[in-house]
């Protein structure tokens, strides 16, 4: 932990999923329906900072956290993303795309290109209660293999 | 393959590394020094479409370019993103970021923040040359579990 770093020092997370490693968390932004961060509770930069071990256990949230996005919300894509430049401590970004949202097939960092006409509608306290399920389902036959998960 | 997929029928590629699963090729774009990918040689379109051997063969090979990229250029970040908007085919970018570049903090896609003064440079052709071998070496050690790597 670093005293300046907000994602050591989370503040009202909607977490989805938890473990001693890791949490996975349902981001807040009605722009970008379904987007979910998986974050390392511990502080480190790069994800060559981190053993073999913590990176296959954290890439498995991070694919199940995409795999559980298509199938609850049929995108088009799966975008995933770990810069880091504005808080250098590992975090992935997961985003569900869709083939007409306003910047697509540009990334969500880019400028607009079009409003976003009919856009999916997910009531946001369904979708996270429907995606702590499917993820607590997806793990369920893992923990033989990561004893350190620890659902919500 | 598919017949559309310009990944499935690479052309001019640099390549630093390959394997029967994928390959490491530097990215020729005078804007990103020592921007890297690396592209699954078969197609599919997400991660979550991979199998967990192939997904976490695939990571490796994500990290140890970053890790190359981090002793050969002294970046301030390392960025990693799978985003196949504009090709739904598996690969990853992998992007040095340095504090006082064109964009920094934002991502690559976003608008430029400023001119990029006093960038580093770097020699394409010398680059490319020490990052070939430090994926050699970096995966020497590690042929034992990845019988299918096949350096150049």
């Amino acid at each position: 932990m670093t005293s300046t770093c907000p994602l050591c020092r989370p503040v009202d997370e909607d977490v989805l999923y938890l473990t001693d490693l890791y949490r996975v968390i349902s981001v807040n932004d009605p722009a970008w329906p379904g987007f979910c961060r998986v974050i390392l509770n511990k502080h480190a930069a790069e994800m060559s900072d981190l053993s073999i071990d913590e990176r296959s256990t954290l890439m498995q949230a991070v694919y199940a956290v995409g795999a559980a996005l298509r199938e609850l919300m049929l995108p088009s894509k799966i975008n995933l993303a770990s810069l880091g430049n504005v808080v250098p401590h590992v975090h992935w970004h997961v985003i569900p795309r869709w083939e007409n949202d306003s910047h697509f097939p540009d990334p969500i960092w880019a400028n607009a290109k079009r409003e976003w006409l009919a856009k999916p509608t997910f009531d946001r306290d369904s979708l996270i209660e429907h995606l702590r399920l499917s993820l607590n389902q997806r793990f369920a036959s893992e923990e033989n293999i990561n004893p350190g998960l620890r659902s919500l």
